[in-house]
Protein backbone atom coordinates (compact mmCIF):
# COMPACT_ATOMS: atom_id res chain seq x y z
CA UNK A 1 0.00 0.00 0.00
CA UNK A 2 1.34 3.45 -0.83
CA UNK A 3 1.33 6.16 1.95
CA UNK A 4 2.93 9.19 0.85
CA UNK A 5 6.70 8.69 0.57
CA UNK A 6 6.57 5.10 2.13
CA UNK A 7 5.23 1.61 1.08
CA UNK A 8 3.42 0.01 3.55
CA UNK A 9 3.45 -3.88 3.23
CA UNK A 10 1.29 -5.94 6.45
CA UNK A 11 3.35 -9.28 6.24
CA UNK A 12 0.73 -10.71 8.65
CA UNK A 13 -2.25 -9.34 11.52
CA UNK A 14 0.66 -8.46 13.42
CA UNK A 15 3.44 -7.39 11.50
CA UNK A 16 4.12 -4.49 8.97
CA UNK A 17 7.28 -3.28 7.62
CA UNK A 18 7.72 0.55 5.63
CA UNK A 19 10.16 0.88 2.95
CA UNK A 20 10.92 4.99 2.03
CA UNK A 21 10.42 5.19 -1.30
CA UNK A 22 11.37 8.40 -3.87
CA UNK A 23 8.90 7.57 -6.74
CA UNK A 24 6.72 5.26 -8.70
CA UNK A 25 8.38 4.44 -11.84
CA UNK A 26 5.70 2.15 -13.01
CA UNK A 27 2.87 0.97 -12.41
CA UNK A 28 -0.26 -1.53 -14.06
CA UNK A 29 -2.93 -3.89 -13.33
CA UNK A 30 -2.17 -7.00 -15.06
CA UNK A 31 -5.00 -9.71 -15.43
CA UNK A 32 -3.19 -11.23 -12.23
CA UNK A 33 -1.95 -8.84 -9.98
CA UNK A 34 -1.32 -5.20 -9.70
CA UNK A 35 2.70 -4.50 -10.61
CA UNK A 36 4.82 -1.81 -9.20
CA UNK A 37 7.94 -0.51 -9.74
CA UNK A 38 8.99 1.75 -7.45
CA UNK A 39 12.34 3.40 -6.70
CA UNK A 40 13.24 3.06 -3.32
CA UNK A 41 15.71 4.84 -0.80
CA UNK A 42 17.89 1.95 0.54
CA UNK A 43 17.76 -0.88 -1.96
CA UNK A 44 17.48 0.76 -5.65
CA UNK A 45 14.47 0.10 -7.70
CA UNK A 46 11.94 -2.82 -5.89
CA UNK A 47 9.30 -4.74 -7.56
CA UNK A 48 5.93 -5.51 -6.00
CA UNK A 49 3.25 -7.75 -6.88
CA UNK A 50 0.14 -6.90 -4.99
CA UNK A 51 1.90 -4.56 -2.46
CA UNK A 52 4.30 -6.84 -1.48
CA UNK A 53 8.14 -6.70 -2.03
CA UNK A 54 9.33 -9.07 -4.53
CA UNK A 55 12.92 -8.75 -5.13
CA UNK A 56 15.05 -5.53 -4.95
CA UNK A 57 18.18 -4.34 -7.19
CA UNK A 58 20.34 -4.32 -3.94
CA UNK A 59 19.51 -7.64 -2.18
CA UNK A 60 18.48 -9.73 -4.53
CA UNK A 61 21.81 -11.59 -5.04
CA UNK A 62 20.92 -12.85 -1.65
CA UNK A 63 18.09 -14.63 -2.56
CA UNK A 64 18.16 -15.62 -6.46
CA UNK A 65 22.22 -16.47 -5.66
CA UNK A 66 20.59 -19.26 -2.54
CA UNK A 67 17.39 -20.28 -4.49
CA UNK A 68 19.60 -21.23 -7.57
CA UNK A 69 23.24 -21.93 -6.21
CA UNK A 70 22.93 -24.54 -4.14
CA UNK A 71 21.19 -27.16 -6.55
CA UNK A 72 23.63 -25.81 -9.31
CA UNK A 73 26.34 -27.38 -7.24
CA UNK A 74 25.09 -30.49 -5.64
CA UNK A 75 23.89 -31.87 -8.65
CA UNK A 76 26.77 -32.96 -10.78
CA UNK A 77 24.99 -32.18 -14.33
CA UNK A 78 22.67 -30.51 -14.93
CA UNK A 79 21.91 -29.62 -18.52
CA UNK A 80 18.28 -29.09 -18.16
CA UNK A 81 16.46 -26.50 -15.74
CA UNK A 82 12.88 -25.67 -15.46
CA UNK A 83 12.02 -22.32 -13.34
CA UNK A 84 8.47 -21.75 -12.40
CA UNK A 85 7.53 -17.92 -11.85
CA UNK A 86 10.70 -16.52 -11.75
CA UNK A 87 9.13 -13.54 -14.10
CA UNK A 88 11.58 -11.02 -12.64
CA UNK A 89 14.67 -12.62 -14.45
CA UNK A 90 16.50 -13.13 -10.99
CA UNK A 91 17.00 -16.96 -11.20
CA UNK A 92 17.51 -17.56 -14.59
CA UNK A 93 20.48 -14.66 -14.83
CA UNK A 94 22.02 -16.85 -12.16
CA UNK A 95 21.61 -20.28 -13.94
CA UNK A 96 23.04 -18.86 -17.28
CA UNK A 97 26.36 -18.43 -15.25
CA UNK A 98 26.93 -21.71 -15.65
CA UNK A 99 28.21 -22.42 -19.25
CA UNK A 100 27.01 -26.45 -18.97
CA UNK A 101 23.56 -25.61 -19.17
CA UNK A 102 21.99 -26.29 -22.58
CA UNK A 103 18.11 -25.18 -21.97
CA UNK A 104 16.23 -23.27 -19.65
CA UNK A 105 11.94 -22.68 -19.59
CA UNK A 106 10.98 -20.82 -17.76
CA UNK A 107 7.34 -20.62 -17.35
CA UNK A 108 5.71 -17.67 -15.54
CA UNK A 109 1.42 -17.00 -15.57
CA UNK A 110 2.02 -13.40 -16.22
CA UNK A 111 3.99 -12.09 -19.38
CA UNK A 112 3.30 -8.65 -17.82
CA UNK A 113 5.94 -9.12 -15.09
CA UNK A 114 8.44 -10.92 -17.27
CA UNK A 115 7.91 -7.07 -19.95
CA UNK A 116 8.36 -5.15 -16.67
CA UNK A 117 11.02 -6.44 -15.32
CA UNK A 118 13.17 -6.59 -18.98
CA UNK A 119 12.65 -3.09 -18.84
CA UNK A 120 13.11 -1.75 -15.75
CA UNK A 121 15.46 -4.12 -13.98
CA UNK A 122 18.88 -4.21 -15.84
CA UNK A 123 20.23 -6.26 -13.52
CA UNK A 124 18.38 -8.98 -15.26
CA UNK A 125 19.27 -8.41 -18.76
CA UNK A 126 22.21 -11.12 -18.75
CA UNK A 127 19.08 -13.78 -17.94
CA UNK A 128 16.82 -12.66 -20.15
CA UNK A 129 19.08 -11.90 -23.40
CA UNK A 130 20.50 -15.34 -22.85
CA UNK A 131 20.19 -17.63 -26.00
CA UNK A 132 19.15 -20.90 -23.62
CA UNK A 133 16.01 -19.32 -22.38
CA UNK A 134 12.37 -20.28 -23.75
CA UNK A 135 10.12 -18.18 -22.38
CA UNK A 136 6.24 -19.78 -22.19
CA UNK A 137 3.85 -17.93 -20.20
CA UNK A 138 1.48 -20.16 -18.70
CA UNK A 139 0.50 -21.60 -14.98
CA UNK A 140 3.05 -23.84 -13.92
CA UNK A 141 0.54 -26.27 -13.43
CA UNK A 142 -1.05 -26.48 -16.45
CA UNK A 143 2.50 -26.80 -17.40
CA UNK A 144 3.62 -30.10 -16.07
CA UNK A 145 0.04 -31.55 -16.77
CA UNK A 146 0.91 -31.11 -20.23
CA UNK A 147 4.33 -31.22 -20.90
CA UNK A 148 6.78 -34.28 -21.91
CA UNK A 149 9.80 -32.43 -21.16
CA UNK A 150 12.29 -33.81 -18.46
CA UNK A 151 14.55 -31.60 -16.59
CA UNK A 152 17.81 -32.28 -14.57
CA UNK A 153 16.68 -29.10 -11.87
CA UNK A 154 13.20 -27.66 -11.43
CA UNK A 155 13.10 -24.34 -9.64
CA UNK A 156 9.83 -23.28 -8.26
CA UNK A 157 10.26 -19.50 -7.80
CA UNK A 158 7.01 -18.34 -6.55
CA UNK A 159 5.46 -15.50 -5.04
CA UNK A 160 3.56 -15.94 -1.75
CA UNK A 161 1.00 -18.04 -1.75
CA UNK A 162 -2.23 -16.04 -2.18
CA UNK A 163 -2.75 -14.97 -5.69
CA UNK A 164 -2.02 -16.48 -8.72
CA UNK A 165 0.98 -18.67 -6.62
CA UNK A 166 -1.58 -21.00 -4.23
CA UNK A 167 -1.53 -23.75 -6.25
CA UNK A 168 2.13 -24.17 -6.18
CA UNK A 169 2.57 -25.26 -2.55
CA UNK A 170 0.27 -28.67 -2.79
CA UNK A 171 1.28 -32.37 -3.06
CA UNK A 172 -0.62 -32.64 -6.13
CA UNK A 173 1.78 -30.17 -7.69
CA UNK A 174 5.05 -31.76 -6.08
CA UNK A 175 4.00 -34.82 -7.77
CA UNK A 176 3.92 -33.04 -11.26
CA UNK A 177 7.44 -31.66 -10.52
CA UNK A 178 8.48 -35.20 -9.33
CA UNK A 179 7.40 -36.76 -12.65
CA UNK A 180 8.95 -33.89 -14.79
CA UNK A 181 12.38 -35.09 -13.37
CA UNK A 182 15.08 -36.79 -14.88
CA UNK A 183 15.84 -40.18 -12.48
CA UNK A 184 18.43 -37.92 -10.71
CA UNK A 185 16.46 -34.84 -11.04
CA UNK A 186 16.38 -31.96 -7.86
CA UNK A 187 13.59 -29.77 -7.22
CA UNK A 188 13.87 -26.90 -5.02
CA UNK A 189 11.15 -24.10 -4.04
CA UNK A 190 11.29 -20.90 -2.28
CA UNK A 191 9.73 -21.85 1.03
CA UNK A 192 9.04 -18.62 3.11
CA UNK A 193 9.30 -17.80 6.60
CA UNK A 194 9.64 -20.70 9.36
CA UNK A 195 8.65 -18.20 11.67
CA UNK A 196 5.67 -15.81 10.30
CA UNK A 197 4.37 -18.08 7.98
CA UNK A 198 4.95 -21.74 9.73
CA UNK A 199 1.99 -23.74 8.34
CA UNK A 200 2.65 -23.33 4.88
CA UNK A 201 6.72 -23.67 5.64
CA UNK A 202 6.03 -26.72 7.51
CA UNK A 203 3.58 -27.77 5.03
CA UNK A 204 6.04 -27.95 1.99
CA UNK A 205 8.52 -29.82 3.94
CA UNK A 206 6.21 -32.56 4.87
CA UNK A 207 4.51 -32.59 1.45
CA UNK A 208 8.14 -32.90 -0.28
CA UNK A 209 8.89 -35.38 1.69
CA UNK A 210 5.90 -37.30 1.04
CA UNK A 211 6.37 -37.48 -2.85
CA UNK A 212 10.16 -37.59 -3.16
CA UNK A 213 10.79 -39.61 0.21
CA UNK A 214 13.07 -36.52 1.35
CA UNK A 215 13.31 -32.63 1.69
CA UNK A 216 16.40 -30.72 2.69
CA UNK A 217 15.81 -27.18 4.44
CA UNK A 218 18.15 -24.96 3.84
CA UNK A 219 18.02 -20.96 5.50
CA UNK A 220 19.54 -17.24 4.14
CA UNK A 221 18.45 -14.22 5.28
CA UNK A 222 16.77 -11.90 2.36
CA UNK A 223 16.58 -8.19 4.06
CA UNK A 224 13.62 -7.12 2.13
CA UNK A 225 11.40 -9.92 3.00
CA UNK A 226 10.08 -10.89 6.09
CA UNK A 227 12.27 -10.49 9.28
CA UNK A 228 14.65 -13.87 10.53
CA UNK A 229 15.65 -16.71 8.41
CA UNK A 230 14.14 -17.28 4.86
CA UNK A 231 13.47 -21.45 3.97
CA UNK A 232 13.91 -23.23 0.55
CA UNK A 233 13.14 -27.13 0.77
CA UNK A 234 14.83 -29.60 -1.66
CA UNK A 235 13.37 -32.72 -3.20
CA UNK A 236 16.31 -34.82 -4.53
CA UNK A 237 15.64 -38.30 -6.46
CA UNK A 238 19.76 -39.17 -6.30
CA UNK A 239 22.02 -35.95 -4.65
CA UNK A 240 22.44 -35.61 -1.18
CA UNK A 241 22.49 -31.22 -1.77
CA UNK A 242 23.61 -30.39 1.40
CA UNK A 243 27.42 -31.88 -0.56
CA UNK A 244 28.38 -29.26 -2.84
CA UNK A 245 30.26 -31.02 -5.23
CA UNK A 246 33.08 -28.39 -5.36
CA UNK A 247 35.10 -29.54 -8.55
CA UNK A 248 32.21 -27.91 -10.27
CA UNK A 249 33.18 -23.98 -11.05
CA UNK A 250 31.88 -21.91 -8.90
CA UNK A 251 30.80 -18.66 -10.90
CA UNK A 252 33.63 -15.87 -10.22
CA UNK A 253 30.76 -12.76 -9.70
CA UNK A 254 28.62 -14.34 -6.76
CA UNK A 255 28.24 -12.47 -3.84
CA UNK A 256 26.54 -14.32 -1.24
CA UNK A 257 27.06 -18.07 -2.10
CA UNK A 258 30.37 -19.87 -1.50
CA UNK A 259 31.23 -23.88 -0.76
CA UNK A 260 31.27 -22.90 2.96
CA UNK A 261 27.83 -21.43 2.34
CA UNK A 262 26.26 -24.14 0.88
CA UNK A 263 26.87 -26.70 3.92
CA UNK A 264 26.18 -24.19 6.60
CA UNK A 265 22.78 -23.46 4.82
CA UNK A 266 21.52 -26.63 5.85
CA UNK A 267 22.03 -26.60 9.78
CA UNK A 268 19.30 -25.56 10.95
CA UNK A 269 18.94 -23.84 14.76
CA UNK A 270 17.21 -26.55 17.12
CA UNK A 271 13.74 -24.77 17.28
CA UNK A 272 13.31 -25.53 13.30
CA UNK A 273 13.96 -28.70 13.28
CA UNK A 274 10.96 -29.13 16.64
CA UNK A 275 8.33 -27.49 14.73
CA UNK A 276 8.79 -29.73 11.46
CA UNK A 277 9.55 -33.06 14.12
CA UNK A 278 5.70 -31.42 16.14
CA UNK A 279 3.42 -30.73 12.43
CA UNK A 280 4.57 -34.64 10.89
CA UNK B 1 6.28 4.95 19.42
CA UNK B 2 2.34 4.22 20.01
CA UNK B 3 -0.11 4.09 18.07
CA UNK B 4 -3.27 2.92 18.64
CA UNK B 5 -2.53 -0.87 18.99
CA UNK B 6 0.07 -0.96 17.55
CA UNK B 7 3.71 -0.14 18.51
CA UNK B 8 5.62 1.58 15.31
CA UNK B 9 9.40 0.91 14.84
CA UNK B 10 11.41 3.43 13.19
CA UNK B 11 14.93 1.26 12.46
CA UNK B 12 16.38 3.77 10.21
CA UNK B 13 15.16 6.95 8.18
CA UNK B 14 14.36 4.94 5.49
CA UNK B 15 12.82 1.72 7.25
CA UNK B 16 10.19 0.67 9.95
CA UNK B 17 8.29 -2.07 11.39
CA UNK B 18 4.86 -2.32 13.06
CA UNK B 19 3.89 -5.02 15.88
CA UNK B 20 0.59 -5.11 16.51
CA UNK B 21 0.18 -5.37 21.10
CA UNK B 22 -3.04 -6.38 23.16
CA UNK B 23 -1.75 -3.65 25.96
CA UNK B 24 0.52 -1.94 27.79
CA UNK B 25 1.63 -3.99 31.16
CA UNK B 26 4.23 -1.17 32.05
CA UNK B 27 5.80 2.11 31.26
CA UNK B 28 8.29 4.27 33.32
CA UNK B 29 10.86 6.84 32.39
CA UNK B 30 13.93 6.30 34.27
CA UNK B 31 16.51 8.49 35.00
CA UNK B 32 17.88 6.85 31.44
CA UNK B 33 15.22 6.11 28.89
CA UNK B 34 11.60 4.84 28.62
CA UNK B 35 11.00 1.79 29.25
CA UNK B 36 7.58 -0.17 28.35
CA UNK B 37 6.62 -3.98 28.84
CA UNK B 38 3.80 -4.75 25.96
CA UNK B 39 1.92 -7.47 25.44
CA UNK B 40 2.53 -8.58 21.69
CA UNK B 41 -0.11 -10.50 19.52
CA UNK B 42 2.68 -12.56 18.56
CA UNK B 43 5.56 -12.79 20.11
CA UNK B 44 4.39 -12.64 23.72
CA UNK B 45 5.40 -9.27 26.19
CA UNK B 46 8.11 -7.30 24.81
CA UNK B 47 10.59 -5.00 26.41
CA UNK B 48 11.28 -1.66 24.82
CA UNK B 49 13.68 1.01 25.48
CA UNK B 50 13.00 4.25 23.98
CA UNK B 51 10.53 2.75 21.71
CA UNK B 52 12.83 0.13 20.73
CA UNK B 53 11.99 -3.61 21.14
CA UNK B 54 15.39 -5.31 23.04
CA UNK B 55 13.89 -8.56 24.10
CA UNK B 56 10.09 -10.38 23.48
CA UNK B 57 9.28 -13.60 25.65
CA UNK B 58 8.63 -15.81 22.72
CA UNK B 59 12.23 -15.27 20.38
CA UNK B 60 14.32 -14.26 23.13
CA UNK B 61 16.10 -17.49 23.01
CA UNK B 62 17.47 -16.69 19.43
CA UNK B 63 19.67 -13.81 20.40
CA UNK B 64 20.66 -14.75 24.33
CA UNK B 65 21.65 -18.42 23.26
CA UNK B 66 23.35 -17.45 20.45
CA UNK B 67 25.00 -14.54 22.43
CA UNK B 68 25.99 -16.90 24.90
CA UNK B 69 26.41 -20.07 24.09
CA UNK B 70 28.91 -19.60 21.33
CA UNK B 71 31.69 -18.05 23.71
CA UNK B 72 30.58 -20.69 26.48
CA UNK B 73 31.41 -23.48 23.82
CA UNK B 74 34.36 -22.17 22.75
CA UNK B 75 36.60 -21.39 25.69
CA UNK B 76 37.47 -24.66 27.99
CA UNK B 77 37.17 -23.07 31.53
CA UNK B 78 34.75 -20.24 31.96
CA UNK B 79 34.89 -19.50 35.74
CA UNK B 80 34.44 -15.59 36.16
CA UNK B 81 31.72 -13.65 33.53
CA UNK B 82 31.17 -10.45 33.69
CA UNK B 83 28.20 -9.30 31.37
CA UNK B 84 27.94 -5.77 30.64
CA UNK B 85 24.44 -4.34 29.95
CA UNK B 86 21.86 -7.30 30.42
CA UNK B 87 19.78 -5.89 32.35
CA UNK B 88 16.94 -8.16 30.94
CA UNK B 89 18.45 -11.38 32.66
CA UNK B 90 18.31 -13.03 29.37
CA UNK B 91 22.27 -13.64 28.89
CA UNK B 92 22.73 -14.37 32.47
CA UNK B 93 20.00 -16.97 32.40
CA UNK B 94 21.89 -18.70 29.78
CA UNK B 95 25.03 -18.58 31.64
CA UNK B 96 23.49 -20.01 34.91
CA UNK B 97 23.15 -23.07 32.72
CA UNK B 98 26.42 -23.91 33.26
CA UNK B 99 27.19 -25.62 36.57
CA UNK B 100 31.16 -24.87 35.97
CA UNK B 101 30.76 -20.93 36.41
CA UNK B 102 31.54 -19.50 39.56
CA UNK B 103 30.65 -15.79 39.45
CA UNK B 104 28.81 -13.79 37.15
CA UNK B 105 29.03 -10.12 37.54
CA UNK B 106 25.81 -8.31 35.61
CA UNK B 107 27.06 -4.41 35.52
CA UNK B 108 23.73 -2.90 33.87
CA UNK B 109 23.32 1.40 34.12
CA UNK B 110 19.84 1.10 34.88
CA UNK B 111 18.67 -0.30 37.77
CA UNK B 112 15.39 0.33 36.55
CA UNK B 113 15.43 -1.87 33.76
CA UNK B 114 16.17 -4.98 35.88
CA UNK B 115 13.46 -4.39 38.21
CA UNK B 116 11.13 -4.41 35.67
CA UNK B 117 12.31 -7.56 33.77
CA UNK B 118 12.76 -9.07 37.33
CA UNK B 119 8.89 -8.20 37.85
CA UNK B 120 7.57 -9.25 34.11
CA UNK B 121 9.67 -11.47 32.35
CA UNK B 122 9.35 -15.24 34.44
CA UNK B 123 11.53 -16.43 31.48
CA UNK B 124 14.42 -14.41 32.95
CA UNK B 125 14.22 -15.27 36.65
CA UNK B 126 16.55 -18.67 36.63
CA UNK B 127 19.46 -15.95 35.81
CA UNK B 128 18.46 -13.04 38.76
CA UNK B 129 17.56 -16.02 41.42
CA UNK B 130 20.82 -17.70 40.84
CA UNK B 131 23.06 -17.92 43.58
CA UNK B 132 26.18 -16.99 41.28
CA UNK B 133 25.25 -13.20 40.29
CA UNK B 134 26.06 -10.34 41.54
CA UNK B 135 24.03 -7.12 40.49
CA UNK B 136 26.23 -4.19 39.70
CA UNK B 137 24.29 -1.26 38.82
CA UNK B 138 26.75 1.28 37.05
CA UNK B 139 27.89 2.78 33.86
CA UNK B 140 30.12 -0.24 32.36
CA UNK B 141 32.77 2.06 31.26
CA UNK B 142 33.52 3.42 34.89
CA UNK B 143 33.63 -0.73 35.85
CA UNK B 144 35.59 -1.68 33.81
CA UNK B 145 38.20 1.64 34.47
CA UNK B 146 38.06 0.97 38.31
CA UNK B 147 37.66 -2.97 38.31
CA UNK B 148 41.08 -5.09 39.47
CA UNK B 149 38.96 -8.26 38.96
CA UNK B 150 39.73 -10.79 35.69
CA UNK B 151 37.36 -12.60 34.13
CA UNK B 152 37.56 -15.28 31.63
CA UNK B 153 34.52 -13.90 29.49
CA UNK B 154 32.80 -10.70 28.86
CA UNK B 155 29.74 -10.29 27.28
CA UNK B 156 28.82 -6.97 25.98
CA UNK B 157 24.72 -7.10 25.74
CA UNK B 158 23.95 -3.56 24.74
CA UNK B 159 21.33 -2.01 23.06
CA UNK B 160 21.70 -0.15 19.93
CA UNK B 161 24.58 2.62 19.74
CA UNK B 162 22.29 5.46 21.12
CA UNK B 163 21.32 6.75 24.55
CA UNK B 164 23.45 5.22 27.39
CA UNK B 165 25.18 2.44 25.33
CA UNK B 166 27.05 4.88 22.59
CA UNK B 167 30.10 4.31 24.83
CA UNK B 168 30.47 0.62 24.07
CA UNK B 169 31.60 0.17 20.98
CA UNK B 170 34.69 2.15 20.83
CA UNK B 171 38.29 1.08 20.32
CA UNK B 172 38.91 2.76 24.14
CA UNK B 173 35.97 0.49 25.79
CA UNK B 174 37.96 -3.01 23.74
CA UNK B 175 41.11 -1.55 25.26
CA UNK B 176 39.47 -1.71 29.36
CA UNK B 177 37.93 -5.20 28.28
CA UNK B 178 41.15 -6.44 27.14
CA UNK B 179 42.31 -5.60 30.17
CA UNK B 180 40.01 -7.01 32.35
CA UNK B 181 40.33 -10.59 30.82
CA UNK B 182 42.16 -13.39 32.02
CA UNK B 183 45.88 -14.45 29.70
CA UNK B 184 43.13 -16.74 28.15
CA UNK B 185 40.08 -14.90 27.99
CA UNK B 186 37.28 -14.07 25.58
CA UNK B 187 34.83 -10.90 24.38
CA UNK B 188 31.63 -11.20 22.75
CA UNK B 189 29.30 -8.32 21.91
CA UNK B 190 26.34 -7.74 19.66
CA UNK B 191 27.47 -5.86 16.99
CA UNK B 192 24.32 -4.61 15.13
CA UNK B 193 22.78 -5.50 11.38
CA UNK B 194 25.68 -5.87 8.84
CA UNK B 195 23.38 -4.31 6.29
CA UNK B 196 21.06 -1.86 7.96
CA UNK B 197 23.62 -0.56 10.40
CA UNK B 198 26.62 -1.46 8.68
CA UNK B 199 29.08 1.59 9.57
CA UNK B 200 28.97 0.25 13.42
CA UNK B 201 28.57 -3.21 12.61
CA UNK B 202 31.98 -2.48 10.35
CA UNK B 203 33.51 -0.38 12.89
CA UNK B 204 33.08 -2.96 16.05
CA UNK B 205 35.10 -5.99 14.01
CA UNK B 206 37.56 -2.96 12.99
CA UNK B 207 38.16 -2.28 16.26
CA UNK B 208 38.30 -5.32 18.25
CA UNK B 209 40.36 -6.66 15.65
CA UNK B 210 42.84 -3.82 16.18
CA UNK B 211 43.04 -4.22 20.42
CA UNK B 212 43.03 -7.99 20.22
CA UNK B 213 44.99 -8.87 17.27
CA UNK B 214 41.67 -10.67 15.78
CA UNK B 215 37.76 -10.22 15.57
CA UNK B 216 35.37 -13.22 14.64
CA UNK B 217 31.94 -12.20 13.19
CA UNK B 218 29.23 -14.92 13.47
CA UNK B 219 25.79 -14.40 12.98
CA UNK B 220 22.16 -15.55 14.03
CA UNK B 221 18.44 -14.43 13.34
CA UNK B 222 16.53 -12.61 15.07
CA UNK B 223 12.85 -11.93 14.22
CA UNK B 224 11.85 -9.13 16.37
CA UNK B 225 15.40 -7.02 15.97
CA UNK B 226 16.02 -5.13 11.80
CA UNK B 227 15.43 -7.98 9.34
CA UNK B 228 18.62 -9.86 7.56
CA UNK B 229 21.35 -11.30 9.36
CA UNK B 230 22.17 -10.27 13.14
CA UNK B 231 25.78 -10.20 13.96
CA UNK B 232 28.01 -10.79 17.49
CA UNK B 233 31.61 -10.36 17.56
CA UNK B 234 34.19 -11.99 19.73
CA UNK B 235 37.54 -10.68 20.15
CA UNK B 236 39.78 -13.61 21.66
CA UNK B 237 43.45 -13.99 23.80
CA UNK B 238 44.25 -17.67 22.94
CA UNK B 239 40.92 -19.84 21.64
CA UNK B 240 39.60 -20.14 18.60
CA UNK B 241 36.22 -19.26 18.73
CA UNK B 242 35.30 -21.38 15.24
CA UNK B 243 35.99 -24.08 17.12
CA UNK B 244 33.11 -25.78 19.22
CA UNK B 245 34.71 -27.81 22.59
CA UNK B 246 32.32 -30.52 21.91
CA UNK B 247 33.17 -32.46 24.83
CA UNK B 248 31.82 -29.83 27.18
CA UNK B 249 28.31 -30.60 28.15
CA UNK B 250 25.70 -28.43 26.35
CA UNK B 251 22.72 -27.85 28.55
CA UNK B 252 19.54 -29.89 27.38
CA UNK B 253 17.28 -27.09 27.15
CA UNK B 254 18.34 -25.44 24.18
CA UNK B 255 16.00 -23.56 21.52
CA UNK B 256 18.63 -22.23 19.46
CA UNK B 257 22.30 -23.51 19.95
CA UNK B 258 24.02 -26.92 18.67
CA UNK B 259 27.21 -27.52 18.28
CA UNK B 260 26.51 -27.83 14.36
CA UNK B 261 24.74 -24.18 14.75
CA UNK B 262 28.01 -22.91 16.55
CA UNK B 263 30.12 -23.67 13.16
CA UNK B 264 27.73 -22.74 10.55
CA UNK B 265 27.19 -18.63 12.15
CA UNK B 266 30.81 -18.01 11.53
CA UNK B 267 30.37 -18.70 7.77
CA UNK B 268 29.84 -15.64 6.43
CA UNK B 269 27.90 -14.84 3.12
CA UNK B 270 31.08 -13.03 0.45
CA UNK B 271 28.99 -10.02 0.63
CA UNK B 272 29.94 -9.22 4.46
CA UNK B 273 33.26 -10.46 3.72
CA UNK B 274 33.91 -7.96 1.09
CA UNK B 275 32.38 -5.07 3.40
CA UNK B 276 34.90 -5.88 5.77
CA UNK B 277 37.76 -5.78 3.56
CA UNK B 278 36.68 -2.67 1.50
CA UNK B 279 36.37 -0.91 5.24
CA UNK B 280 39.63 -2.25 6.33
Amino acid sequence: MLKGSWIYEKHTDNYGVSWKINNIIYQEKSEYQEIIVADSEQWGRMLLLDGIVQTTEKDEFMYHEMITQVAMHAHPDIKKVLVIGGGDGGTITQIVKHPGVEKIDLVEIDGKVIDTCRTYFPCFRAGFSDPRINIIIQDGIEYLQRTNQKYDLIIVDSSDPTGPAIGLFTESFYTSVFQALEDDGMMVTQSESPLFYDEIFNSIYHNISSVFGNAYIYMGTVPTYISGPWAFTIGTKKYDPRKCISSREIPKNLKYYSPAVHQAAFVLPQYIKTQLLETR
